[in-house]
């Protein structure tokens, strides 16, 4: 009954490919905004070359590491193939998107209509991308070698891959966005997205190759753990159903991506509908379709209720994380309004108001995720399902509708590029304010989605930890055990140190950035002035962001890869499991922590430029500007790497446990 | 044998009795310097005579509260005196900083010498009644009832008060400094101190009464919590020493207390001498003594030696842990000067910079908690010592040089003050240096003993959550029971909830006292000018800081203890023990990220007014106050309340673990 998984994956990407066919064939617009998305392809492309260069490096050192120490000569090549899934499916995403963003700011000049279905279709691609090849992976080796464990080895391949890329596309984003914001508009008064603004292609590249394929790779990575670890629990945990228990994780997922295609099939905006609206549609759409297709298999199969209760659960769970999430960030919501108001006396006071908020914002998540997992627990015990593995399908429940998830998210860097594009070919008022309407949208459904993300990796490292406990065959991991107790302190050590170390690399390479556009402005005649003819240096502000991200891609993601190993070989096992319970724990807080208050400080710098407490241009925007600027890297470049982080922890520490187990300092010293 | 307790408590109350004397017999100065003085002193003791009635009434319905359901007629009294006793010695303390500052201030005009000793012998008062009160109320209780379990009640008084004086005083301090910093030297270009500024007496009042009375409280609170979670696992876990575990606690805290009385007696600095090195020399030299004195004692009383050596690696940990924190924050280190140096591209990479810093400052302090447990509980096992005995005897080791480390604590608000009573009299430039010395010494020795302070937390709350599993006979808090988890992921959310009430608190009062502010300057004639004669309201900005903070004392404080017991009497014992572990490593995250990165930020700007970066005035400056002022709550409001939280909570815990054993909802349940 598995083979649901595959079929749906195959119709999964033959509708992705349908889809690009559908943006492909629209109108790319004047001459003038095709040179300017030329400009962001080759920028974009150049720099997921290089990416793809260096990390072509990485997989193959680790791919003989693991070929020499793990033993099983299967794990290399699994992980090489979890490691070109993650990149294709990244890289095909950005392809289309990037048609995509030009093609929706032509079609804005007739609505919003049609260029609303070529933004969301681009993101579409994306999102089916990344379930099509995720279960489609894991099918064919499962079906080749019949190993849950195996799986784990192309889960790490997909892990690291979006560590490196949510690393990289993260920092290239927000150095650029953060010197185009910067120098732009508090310092020469043009905006962000004006053709003047040398950093403004690198900050377009930026939205791609960091929103969109790092993104990509991002959920790839969870949507992949989430079911592998469901499957190693239910291989381990044994036969209570009349389907394999690890088969089920497998079927629905299959089911999940059904709903997700309907669910893409019914997005579509009204000519004065609202988009914000339909994208938010089509999620709860998925939602209820996932939630009855597998209410109907579980009949047909006499699956254990427990089973489709817990999955549920997650599901349900995941809405209400998002839709606490949309309270924090949204911008006509208290704690953005009082933000802004917070903005006149000062920037000190708008940052530590918003901080605030996002600290008070993590309190609803992580209860959510602590009921989700308590209730799918002793739900399944009721039901004599294993309450761990209950866990994991609440995680599988979170993640199912993942396709729709990251179809509407992708939509969001389309939008606010074809918006980009708009602007800089000089389009009309009135052109403008369609993309500006289709830019908002993706804003507020990114901030749902982002707490969806969170909480699915929430559920899913949970799960991960579940896995570990159960293939190192481990009594538990007592808080009170010496050895737990020191993990975990160093393991909620690690996730500030890798936020720290992406999040330095941006103030460091804005810096220079920064430094590069002023000079332009002040070495270049008439740029400043806007004279016709006279153009900055795009391509020396691409190429900056460029070398910067590279460079400092590496060393945050290997530097907690060798911790991981490190704390394993030095503490053994209990010493790990604790480690990794307390860089969830931490992750956990700083990924809500900076996406809430990143969108926050967004929106209400937004909610000021709407018309309050002055307006544009008032020492109060002024004061939201640098809020906003403080947010960027939280929200678009360390929070979204933690929940990957803690997945690659976790994996790493599975697929090492034989080893650490045998080998480790404290059981050589007797301890 | 541990007659050693009350005998070095009243030895060091009697002590603090001469220093009071020796710092009241000199000369209070000009009259226009006791005229600012008394204002500072009528402005504190107000603001404490009604914080305290408010805290009398919280008093009066928690012991009704305790005397009800804990059932054991000895609980309310016990907490009321642990309550009053820790109210007592912030208010002594207070009380003698008052009058040392503006004796500092005076006998800066002779030179650093005198000015110097008159300071810290001012906080030495401080210092040694929180020690001497402390102990001696222990002693009283543990001699007139012999039950350990008891002082947990005077333990939770003084905790409780502690809490409401940190939150209290903390927003009241930060309130004004906040408001006093911004309006004066951003907006109308006065220095922070100068007496048109009509926030500045407000803003002195606040260093009094919530870096002196707040803090002594705190560590008060931290230092019997200490002694009290190593006699209640040293009774529970039995006779391993021919001196009962339970009375080596007492013992070694006495002999604590003779360190830092000689340590106290040693400080002192040259005509041209370094106040700085002089505090630090204090330090070490208590430090030693106290591990020559437990090693003395342990031969003579046979002790085992395992307990020695768990005692002073707790010692040695706080040490290093001092010394990495004083890297992250000093002002000639890499990290400040790197946050100067991104000062220079505008406020939020100064924001993004320093708080990066802070983050990667969590590592060192971690770990070393975490080694510092592992290896005082393993080298105890070793020895046949049960291992979470020696961890408690660790915290025991780290907080035993208390009396040295608060003395040094205050003396830093005690010659803040006298530098701002110095400015205000119009003192030559000389002496203003002098206070400058002085001033600036308090911040290096702060950071140190901030970094000592929170490990000792660290490593008491662990105790404690040792003494509530011992107490609940509890086989240990497994992270992957459901129960365990759940309470895990709740418990990591209230440390960043409570942060975030009292960091609102401060935003949202020093909004309206810079409203205030602005208002004076607006309306009275002449004082921006500095016309003669003309004086800002003084008054009117210090009632608002009292009624705000005094408004936002309890919610933020009541909220965190109302969860606590939620979630006991909902989850039962597991749920509460992983809550409880939970909040620790949240409230560790929090207490050092704020600590260190509030620290950083701080002394990035002192750099650029040193010269760096274009000096005062400069583009660059303005960004360092902006990155300052966050910095403010962070680390004087929110960062140093969290570890007397998690103390609280811990005590609430272990208090209620009887009854919720008994009647909580999951086993209701039947769950």
């Amino acid at each position: 009954m598995w083979v649901i998984a595959p079929i749906s994956a195959i119709a999964s990407i033959l509708t992705a490919g349908l889809l690009y066919g559908y943006v492909n064939k629209q109108d790319p617009g004047t001459k003038r905004m095709r040179g300017i998305a030329d400009a962001i392809r080759e920028g974009a492309n150049a720099f997921l070359k290089r990416e793809y260069t260096v990390l072509a490096y990485f997989v193959a050192i680790v791919s003989v590491a693991l070929a020499v120490f793990l033993g099983n000569p299967l794990i290399a090549p699994v992980y090489i193939f979890g490691s070109i899934c993650s990149g294709f499916a990244g890289f095909f995403g950005m392809h289309v998107a990037l048609k995509a963003n030009v093609r929706t700011a032509n079609a804005s000049r007739e609505g919003l209509n049609r260029a609303f279905l070529i933004a969301f279709r681009g993101g579409a691609v994306m999102g089916l991308s990344v379930v099509g090849m995720g279960l489609l992976g894991i099918s064919i080796i499962y079906a080749l070698t019949g190993n849950p464990e195996l799986i784990l080895g192309y889960s790490f391949g997909a892990s690291a891959m979006a560590l490196f890329a949510k690393a990289g596309g993260g920092i290239y984003t927000k150095t650029a966005d953060v010197a185009a914001d910067l120098v732009g508009k508090v310092e020469i008064g043009i905006p962000e997205d004006d053709p003047r603004n040398p950093a403004v292609i690198a900050d377009n590249v930026g939205d791609n190759v960091g929103d969109v394929a790092g993104m990509g790779a991002d959920l790839f990575d969870s949507y992949v753990a989430s079911i592998v670890a469901a499957m190693v629990l239910g291989a381990e945990l044994g036969e209570a159903s009349p389907v394999g228990l690890e088969h089920i994780p497998l079927i629905f997922a299959g089911l999940g991506i059904i709903a997700s295609l309907m669910g893409v099939a019914v997005v579509r905006v009204g000519k004065k509908g609202n988009p914000g609206k339909a994208l938010n549609f089509g999620t709860y759409f998925t939602c209820i379709v996932f939630a009855v297709l597998t209410l109907l298999i579980t009949y047909i199969l006499n699956i254990n209720i427990g089973i489709w209760i817990a999955t549920n659960i997650g599901l349900l769970s995941g809405v209400i994380i998002g839709i606490t999430t949309d309270y924090f960030t949204s911008i006509n919501r208290p704690p953005a309004m009082k933000t802004a108001e917070s903005s006149q006396t000062g920037a000190a006071i708008n940052v530590i108001t918003g901080f605030s908020y996002g600290l008070i914002s993590l309190f609803p998540p992580l209860l959510g995720i602590g009921l989700a997992s308590a209730s799918a627990y002793f739900i399944s015990e009721y039901f004599s399902i294993p309450g761990l593995y209950g866990i994991s399908m609440a995680a599988i429940g979170m993640l199912s509708i993942v396709g729709m998830i990251v179809s509407g998210d992708a939509y969001g860097p389309v939008s606010d590029n074809a918006k980009g594009i708009a602007e800089q070919a000089g389009f009309s008022e009135k052109t403008i304010e369609v993309t500006d309407m289709l830019d908002a949208a993706g804003n507020t459904s990114k901030a749902i989605t982002k707490g969806f993300a969170i909480g699915a990796a929430g559920l899913t490292v949970i799960s991960l930890l579940a896995a570990f406990k159960t293939l190192t065959k481990t009594a538990g991991f007592d808080l009170m055990n010496p050895r737990v107790l020191t993990g975990m302190l160093v393991g909620i050590a690690v996730p500030p140190l890798f936020s720290a170390m992406v999040m330095l690399a941006v103030s460091k390479n804005a810096f220079k950035m920064i430094e590069e556009v002023r000079r332009q402005f002040r070495e270049i005649p008439g740029l400043r002035e806007g004279k016709e003819g006279v153009k900055p240096d795009y391509a020396r502000c691409v190429d900056m962001a460029t070398t910067g991200a590279l460079k400092d891609l590496l060393p945050a993601s290997v530097v907690s890869i060798i911790i991981t190993l490190t704390v394993g070989f030095i503490g053994g096992i209990d010493a790990l499991g604790g480690y990794l319970g307390g860089s969830i724990m931490s992750g956990l807080i700083f990924a809500l922590l900076m996406a809430n208050a990143g969108g926050l400080w967004d929106n209400a710098k937004k909610y000021i430029e709407a018309g309050a407490f002055g307006g544009k241009g008032s020492e109060a925007h002024k004061a939201a500007v640098i809020g906003d600027t403080v947010g960027d890297p939280f929200k678009d470049t360390a929070g979204p790497s933690l929940n990957t982080l803690i997945t690659v922890m976790s994996l790493v520490a599975s697929l090492f446990a034989g080893l650490i187990a045998k080998y480790n300092l404290m059981a050589f010293l007797g301890l």
